[in-house]
C-alpha cells in the first residue's frame, strides 16, 4: 500500500477575521450560504487575504481537487493500493475511500468539502465516502506506520522520480508527502517529521504534477502496466 | 517536438436549440451573459443537453481544462518541446502558445474561453496566447506535418505509455492523439487520420491522466530527468 499525503494544503473555511470583507459578503449571498461556511478561495477573496497571515499558502482548493482526479483515477487506486489523505494548513486530516468518484467539476467540488466541514462526513447516508476531523501530520504519520515518509520539497536532496520511488516497492506500508500550496514551503516541523526530504527537478512544480508522477512510476516499478494485461486478457 | 491534441473535445458554446431553455437562461442570468456567449457544461445543463445529439461526448469544458493544466507545467513545455493544440467537436481549433499560464479556476478559465469565443484571440493586448479558428482535425494534421500520429484508444492495439512513448524520440515532429471527451470512442474519421491507434489499459483513463503519463514518460526517454539537474548545476 502506498500513501500519499497532500500536506499543509491550501484548504479551509473562511476565517472569522474576514467574514464582514466585501468579497466575502458577496461571494456568500451568490451562492446563499453564511460567510462561515465557505472555502476561503483566492480566485474570489484575494482582496480580503491581504490581511492573513501566510496568506501565500492558503485560499487555494482547487490545488486539492486537481491532486485527488489526477491520485483517484489511477489504475493503482482502483485496485486498491493507494490510500489518499488532505492534511491541511490548519491541522484539519480529510481521510477519502478509494471508491469515491469525486466531482469533476469545481464549484461542485468545492460544494461537497463545504458540507464535508459541516457535517463531518459525507454522504450523510450509506457509506462514508469523505471524513474530516481535527488531526496534526504527526498524529497521522504515527496512525500510519510507514516504514519511510519521503518528503517531496525543492529543497530537499537530488533526484528524480524514479530514483525516489524505485526502493518503495519493497518497503512496507510506505508514505509520500506532497505539499499542497501554491508557493512557499514546508514548515520546519513537517520536514522533522520525514525521513528523507528529496526534489524530483531543479525548479518545483504544480502539486498535481508530482503527485501524478510519482503514482505513475510506482505503477511502473510495480510492473503495473503489465500485469494489468495479463489479467484482463489480452485481446 | 512533441506534438499533443486533444481531440474531439467535448467543447463548445451553447448550441442554439437550447438557448431558450430555463437552465441555459437561469445561468446566463447568474453570470451576466447571453446564452449565445456561454461554454456548455453538463454541470450547469444536464436537462437542457438531453435534446442533443451525442450528448454523451460534448459539454465537458473541465476535461480540457485538467488536460492543459497536467501538459503546459512540464518541464517538456517550458523548454520548448511541447505544442499542445485543442480540437473540438465541431471542428475548432484552440491554438496555445507554450508560454501561456491558465488560470488554475476552473470558472476563470472557463471565462477565458468564453472571450476567446467571442474574439477569436485572447489577450487583446500583447502576445496573442491563445487562438481558435474553424479547422478540422485533418486541416491540423496537414499543417503539422508529422512523421507518425499516434491516437490514444481503449479500443487500440494492447501496449503500455512506455512502449507507445519509446520510439517517438528519434522520428520528427510525432503527434499524440488522445479524446477530448468523458465517454464513447473516437470517430471512425479520426481513426483514419491515425497511423496507429494504441491502448495503454485494459480500462480507458480519465483524458489528464493519459496526457499526464505520455508527456512525463517522453520526457523520460529524452533524459530530461537528469539532464535538467545538469544544466541547472547539481546543489
Amino acid at each position: 500500500m502506498l500513501n500519499i499525503v497532500i500536506a499543509e494544503s491550501a484548504l479551509e473555511r473562511v476565517p472569522k477575521t474576514i467574514w464582514r470583507h466585501p468579497s466575502v459578503i458577496a461571494r456568500a449571498k451568490s451562492l446563499g450560504k453564511e460567510p462561515s461556511e465557505l472555502l476561503l478561495d483566492r480566485s474570489y477573496h484575494h482582496s480580503a487575504m491581504n490581511t492573513l497571515p501566510k496568506a501565500e499558502k492558503r485560499g487555494r482548493p482547487d490545488i486539492v481537487h486537481m491532486c485527488l482526479l489526477n491520485a483517484l483515477e489511477t489504475p493503482l487506486n482502483r485496485e486498491g493500493g493507494l490510500r489518499v489523505y488532505v492534511h491541511t494548513w490548519d491541522d484539519m486530516l480529510i481521510t477519502i475511500s478509494p471508491i469515491v468518484r469525486l466531482p469533476r467539476n469545481y464549484n461542485r467540488f468545492v460544494g461537497l468539502i463545504e458540507q464535508l466541514y459541516q457535517k463531518g462526513a459525507v454522504p450523510s447516508k450509506g457509506e462514508t465516502l469523505l471524513k474530516i476531523r481535527v488531526e496534526t501530520l504527526q498524529g497521522l504519520l504515527r496512525h500510519l506506520e510507514s516504514s519511510v515518509v519521503i518528503t517531496l520539497s525543492v529543497l530537499g536532496q537530488t533526484s528524480t522520480v524514479e530514483k525516489v520511488v524505485k526502493p518503495l516497492k519493497h518497503l512496507h506500508n510506505p508514505t509520500l508527502m506532497i505539499g499542497g500550496f501554491p508557493r512557499g514551503h514546508f514548515s520546519e516541523d513537517t520536514i522533522l517529521l520525514s525521513d528523507r526530504v528529496q526534489a524530483i527537478d531543479p525548479e518545483g512544480f504544480d502539486a498535481w504534477i508530482v503527485v501524478s508522477r510519482l503514482i505513475y512510476e510506482f505503477e511502473k516499478q510495480s510492473g503495473f502496466p503489465s500485469k494489468r494485461w495479463e489479467r484482463w486478457g489480452k485481446r
